[in-house]
């Protein structure tokens, strides 16, 4: 099968998807990126690269961060971190705040915004600055150098993130929070802020297919088991209150992110970073989530 | 009938009840008054005044100040401030939260504790500082010019308010805070944290049995309307999951607070302060509803 | 006061309030009532009756029936009857089935539809024929010997009853209900299409006026204290999710029905029927509420 | 690979798991079960057959039957079956009642009760006697013409019914179930107490293995892509609440029975049935889960 010429073909399919959704727009900064805007890029395990469209476009790949965050998180900590945080689905679209009161502070998922503070939270406790320890290493994984975050999206998701501070004293109040909730809050936002490709973000995920080690710089991040764990909590929990969509369509472990981005994992074989910034009522991307069902339709590549 | 004989009468039936309840622990200065005190004072419209017990002690009156600043708020802001706050019972344990998420900011009413935040939000508004505002309304109807906070108190809350500035971020992103939350729970702690004795509270709840116009200072602080308001609210809503319980045993508008204080109303007729620091499962002073329960039964002065 | 002429008053006060609700319509039965109509009769202590309007038109008291129910089952178990049933409001409009699975079984209070299928199975285990000692009581009380249940209304209802065969069944898998969930449902659907006017009503509510002493039958039905409890879930659980607002405007313990039938009690004083078959958005009286709050603002008669 | 030798090894060493779980005791015919029993089959694709210890005596299959109910259903009616059932993870242990309530009878996942319900009505529409047509499908596929289901378990579960009867009421309340509640918990009952071995079990899923298509049968009952799709909505709902925990350990598409039964997937490969009457708390079977989990570990088979 040629990638390439395939990777075109469904751009062609889904370009007609436009429009169906509706760009992010809680904050200005996210609400500003031009809406008809569309990439695709894969990385395969013997190392092909394809790309098409708008793959080489930075965007922000705000929740996309979590799925690093926790790799990270969970080479530093081991098993132990699961005492912090659920891995089970949260099931309800009010989840947050409703689910983490019933669950006495423990956070259903490292993928809803409560379990990823709390990620962030133990990230803290094993690099000190959590923010720049995943900035490192998305540089290197993805080879380029100059990634950043956006600080003016950063201050303004700062600037909206009451909710946010809402979840993570609440935690706070539950004694699921050591660091300061200012601190854990700042790097958040400074994680879901960085600007990434779709051709870096594919790049960067590649460890994820090749059950912890990547291939790009030959290191072990993750052992087997824990490869395992990160994509499968990406298959159940990585696309909000659509992963049974996401399932039974895509069929493949997926993270995704209001910036438009949905990054996934072929475990064995590849990484696939889709992006358009029209999102769905449920907050993924129109644009990706067609792609990358025609994808693993096309292919049979679904895990499924 | 002889209320002075038959207060001290209800004191000796109470005292048996010591130690079926817990003084509050959340905080070191609430868990380290000493549970053994009982207090009882009424102030009736026509001028007697009637205490026993350890009623000249002062105690934190923390959550009964949510009945005094939403008194003020009503009077500054009028029929408005219902649009930031229901007025009805929230129902449930694990209210808080859960249903301010399921209601979308708007708390159920004044008495839990979001809906206070909320009221101290408004006050803020018309008062500037809203504690300062109701320390001075405090001292002119209880006659106790040298009524204030307990800073250490009031302190030792904030360093334990977590969960409460969850509520209050909550609902900023809803919309529905105006004022930074520091400054909205540095007034709201330094209300909860203001000492009083049984004989000031009843002393400054007589305007509330006088349909709105206080005998103290012939001041008309509430509308006939707005003192039913608060009356109503008070019964449906005062003692936090235990509304129905109270209506059902005391039947008379009853506001608690964890410092072991009850206030209640007897409309057209008197106010009654109970204080002993030993809490039911919900909260709720043990010897304080007893004593109650047993002056209604015995006067049949409930409103029922 | 001359309450003949103040009742006239209210009536033309709140016919401009016609067509602002919609007549019940999820049976046929009661979707068919002639909407403009309104009644409002009052039952005094000291023998009065003053009625104005369609005072002396049958419907249909559906929820209203509870009150009455609850009454003779408290008279008939006692104290034990708390057992199976709360007594605290409900608080969510969602209630019925979300509340009784967190509370495994025990509904809130007697009058959301779970608390009063337990009732009804309470009262079938002291009376067999619930339904026929409530219709026999009631045909004592109100003077009216032909009173009956509308066959018609309590199959239609029987017909459309899936949501109360869940609450049966759900209770009945938590051990809360002792007889079969048929013979529960047909008692407690007979209760519901009890027809009677607002004169018969009002006079049939008197004991609850009265501290339990029927002045009709010279019964003492309740204890003081039983009358007071009944007053009292009247308050805080009478009227769905409007207690509070209840509570606010009108400041009297009220069961209304999905009839149009509003029953409010004055303890000591006078028990008041008002009728009108358009309901608002939470299924009470639109006229009704009005004339009531009218009542209770014009003549002071409030409890608050 | 010798992978009987490899379930001889994993059998050996999840018998001393024994006694760390509770054989399902809800209805007598389940409780009287021998604990102490391990049986284990794989069918692969390619034609052979491995089995161990108790891998030919047969156990109630309970929920088990939902993935071959919702398979047959899928096939009879297509895509139109999601608009009655949802594919979303439940995610909350109260979810049965509660989410119905919030979802307005549309059940979140045909795995959960409801679900289940509401499918075997469907199947009803299609087939009549559902049941029967579930049997006849099983017989054939597992080649064994003599399964059927033990009457004495379908009695006591349907005494024990009421629950489900809650929720096949709840349903009909809001329009979705189209036949009579008793005549779907009578199909579903039946469905739930077939009783079959591992081996029948592995050699009847073998289809979900394969995209569709029977390698017993040579028929193609779901397309591939329905395939994939029962084989998501196994991965993500299959197991109660514990299916984060099923995909981060076993890493494989599972359905579960409290019966003690597990059957899992693995696409393009085999299938596989353990069974161990003892139940963790989430009502999975203690060893059958970790037996799966060595698998997938010692053979790299996991999808992830």
């Amino acid at each position: 099968m040629n990638l390439q010429a395939l990777i075109e073909d469904i751009r062609q399919q889904v370009l007609p998807f436009y429009d169906q959704g509706r760009v992010a727009d809680y904050i200005p900064a996210l609400a500003s990126v031009a809406p008809h805007q569309f990439g695709l890029a894969i990385c395969t395990l013997d190392g092909e690269h394809y790309a098409c469209g708008d793959a080489a476009t930075p965007f922000s790949i705000q929740s996309i961060s979590k799925a690093f965050m926790l790799a990270l998180t969970l080479q530093a900590e081991g098993e132990t971190l699961w005492r912090h945080v659920g891995k089970e689905p949260s099931g309800n679209p009010f989840n947050s705040l409703v689910q983490l009161e019933y669950e006495h502070g423990i956070p259903r998922n490292p993928f809803i915004n409560a379990g990823a503070l709390v990620v962030t939270d133990r990230a803290i406790r094993h690099f000190g600055a959590a923010h720049g320890r995943l900035l490192d290493w998305l540089r290197a994984e993805s080879g380029a150098p100059r990634l950043s975050a956006n600080e003016q999206i950063a201050a303004s998701e700062r600037e909206h993130g009451d909710r946010n501070a809402a979840l993570a004293h609440f935690m706070k109040s539950y004694g699921n929070l050591d660091h300061p909730v200012e601190q854990v809050l700042d790097q958040y936002f400074h994680n879901c802020s960085i600007e990434m490709s779709c051709s870096q973000l594919a790049r960067a995920a590649l460890f994820l297919a090749n059950h912890g080690l990547s291939p790009n710089t030959a290191q072990q991040y993750l052992s087997r088991s824990q490869a395992k764990q990160v994509n499968a909590v990406m298959l159940t929990c990585g696309t909000y209150d659509a992963a049974g969509e996401f399932a039974y369509r895509v069929g493949l472990p997926v993270k995704s992110g209001v910036g438009g981005g949905l990054l996934a994992v072929i475990p064995g074989k590849m990484s696939i970073a889709a992006w358009s910034p029209q999102l769905d009522r449920r907050g993924n991307s129109v644009l990706g989530l067609e792609a990358l069902d025609r994808f693993t339709t096309r292919t049979g590549l679904s895990i499924f």
